[in-house]
Formats: structure tokens, sequence, C-alpha cells
């Protein structure tokens, strides 16, 4: 049973939880507009309407705030993989699952995603060191599937790095424009990529076989 | 035959746009490593050496500057489409020479490209005009060589935009490795683009079709 003075300490925290949440994605927005660099302190506070005071209480300093947007998206795209992974399937089933997470992530969180894909640079020291171990360990979460597919001979023996890079590239650019792009949903995109990616783009099959093998599909 | 005076002046010309590009390659640099909103006129005339009557002289403003580093690097990626529209092929060939040249330009101008993908939104006015309607050039371009092979029935039939945007985000993400790595010549990365958006990734053609068009190929 927990103590009244620990239970009313996890109250606060989860309320100063809550506030450092909205916090960080206020600050986002601002991050994305007018660069991480250009944004003070001073601006911070006004966009979320507190003092100095509330903004090293919540949050400390500018950069441990790009840190925590920085973990906002990779908590999300982390929890995305790690479902992947329990979820089980072939190589090509958890690519286009896995594509389906990170547009969902992309679509939910453009701010962030716009900071996170621009601003990582300016994280320092630890900062840095472990958001590039995120995002090393979601990078070999991909090739994961990539080399397991091309292990079980279900995709051709292409250089799985590069693979990584490509499907990264494809699904990291819809930052640029799926908010806007009101004709598909993110998932609709998300199969579409899947596609491209697992069956190419070139009818390869000669003629003859695809005619006979269309009616089997 | 050239008059003396325009001789003068084309000659003066010349040399002014030379000192131009150098200083809009320097500052290039500046910005992709501090950031376009945070970097401030005393700061570009420090690196490029010289006053503020020059910078006016050579430049005028600090947008001018950016519209000119989007233009640099526009100007060589429509000039390689160009360059493959004018060469005709396959749509499968041009989709690879396309990717060829874009890779070339990303690794030649790495500064200029993460500028250019990051603050393209600090363009206003006339410039961001003339910068969307260039980069819609170049979808267009894309776009082209899906709809052909599609209309030739080389390529299946996939959504020729979200491949366009697909093809887009895999070569443009590499400016944020291609530098670095040094394992592969863009030119092999590039091939190996080509080679998973033209084939795909799955050992689609049932196993005995497979064997028998092995010797074929």
């Amino acid at each position: 049973m927990m103590g009244e003075a620990a239970a009313q300490e996890s109250k606060r925290s989860e309320k100063w939880n809550a506030r450092r949440a909205e916090i960080v994605d206020t600050s986002a927005g601002v991050f994305a507009r007018n660069g991480y660099h250009a944004t003070g302190i001073n601006e911070l506070c006004e966009v979320n309407g507190f003092g100095k005071g509330a903004f090293y209480y919540y949050i400390g300093s500018k950069e441990e705030l790009l840190a925590a947007i920085h973990d906002r998206v990779m908590d999300e795209v982390l929890a995305g993989a790690a479902r992947v992974v329990a979820a089980g399937g072939t190589a090509s089933e958890r690519l286009a699952a896995l594509g389906d997470e990170l547009l969902d992530v992309i679509h939910h969180y453009p701010d962030h995603v716009w900071v996170f894909l621009h601003e990582f640079p300016a994280l320092t020291g630890e900062r840095a060191e472990q958001f590039r171990g995120r995002r090393r360990e979601y990078e070999r979460r991909v090739e994961d599937i990539f080399r397991a597919g091309i292990a079980a001979g279900e995709f051709r023996d292409v250089d799985p790095r590069l693979a990584t890079f490509a499907w990264l590239g494809t699904h990291n650019y819809t930052y640029l424009w799926l908010r806007a792009n009101g004709r598909l949903s993110p998932h609709e995109v998300a199969e579409s990529f899947a596609d491209i990616f697992i069956h190419g783009l070139t009818n390869r099959v000669p003629e003859g076989v695809a005619d006979r093998n269309q009616g089997a599909e």
C-alpha cells in the first residue's frame, strides 16, 4: 500500500508530468516555426504563459527542452517498433507494419518531427549520446527486418544498410507533406510505400507468366 | 564583336559573379552550422572577410543570400534532370540516371542541401514563389518518369505521386549520411536505390520460374 506522502508525491508528480508534456508540445511548435537557436527563453515563457521560475521548475534549460521533444518522438517510434517485433510475421508484413507505425507518429507530431529532424545537431554531451543511441536502436530494428527477409530468402540479396536508409528516407521525408496532403490517410500512404519497397516498380515477370499468375493472386 | 565598354562590363561582371558565388558557398556553411535565423549580417561579413558595404554590393540582403543558396542547388538539380530527359531511354534507365544526378549534387553541396531542406520556409514573397515553382518543376520531372513507365507497361500501376515522394525521400534523405559514409560512392548508392525501386525487395517469381529465368538475365 502506498503511504500518504508517496501518494501525494506521485499525484504532484503526475500533475507536474502532464504540465511538462504540455510545455514540450507547445514549445515544439515554436522551435518548428522559428528555429531552436533563434528562440529565446523569454519567448518560450511567453507562449507557455509562465515566468522564468516555472520554466526552470518544469524544464531546466533550453537544451533539456530540445531533448524532451526528441524523446517524445523517439518514445513513440520505439514503442511502435516494439509492437511490430511482438506481433511477428514475415519480413514483408513486419516492414509494412513498421511503416504504418512510423507514419502514424509523423502524422501525429509534425512539429516535433520537424524539430527532431532539423535540430538534433544542437544536442550536446550526454543528451546527444542518448539520442544517437536511440536513433541507432531504431535503425537496427529496421535493418533487422531486411536482414531477416534476406536470410529467409523472402527478400533479394540487397545491401541491408542501404535498404534501411532508403526506407527511412521514404518514410521520414513525409514530414514535409503528410500534413498538407488530405487526399490519402497516413495508413494509405504507408501501404503504398510498402508495396513499392516489397514488390518494386517493374513488371518483372515475363508477359505469359504474369498472365497465368494473375488469377492466382 | 564586343565593344570595349561592354567587354569591360562583362569582365567586371564575371569577377563579380565569381566573388558572389564564393560568398554564397561560404555562407551556406555558416547557415548549415548555426541556422539561418540565428546568423546575423555581422557574422556573414566576418566569415567572408568583408564589410557591410561589400555585403550589400554582392548580395543585397540575408534573404537574397538564402535564395541564392537555393538557386545554386536547384540550378544543378534541374540541369541534371534536363540531361536525363535529353539522354532518353526506358523509364527504369531514366529513373536510375536521375538518382545518380541527384546524389551527385547532394554529395557535392552538403551544406547547401542542408540549408535548402531546412530553411526554405524562411523565403518570402516572390522568392518563395520562384523556389516553389522550381521545386514543383523537378517533382514533375520525376513524376513524368513514373507516369511514362506505367503508361508503357514497364512499371506496375502504382500511384505516381506517392512513388515520386518515396523516391525523393529516399534520395534527399542522403544529405544526413552520404558525406560521412565513405564505404560507397554516391554512384554506388544511387545504383542500389534504383535497384530497390525498380525491382523491389521480394523474390516475387515462383521458385521454378526464378530458376529458369536466372540464366536468361
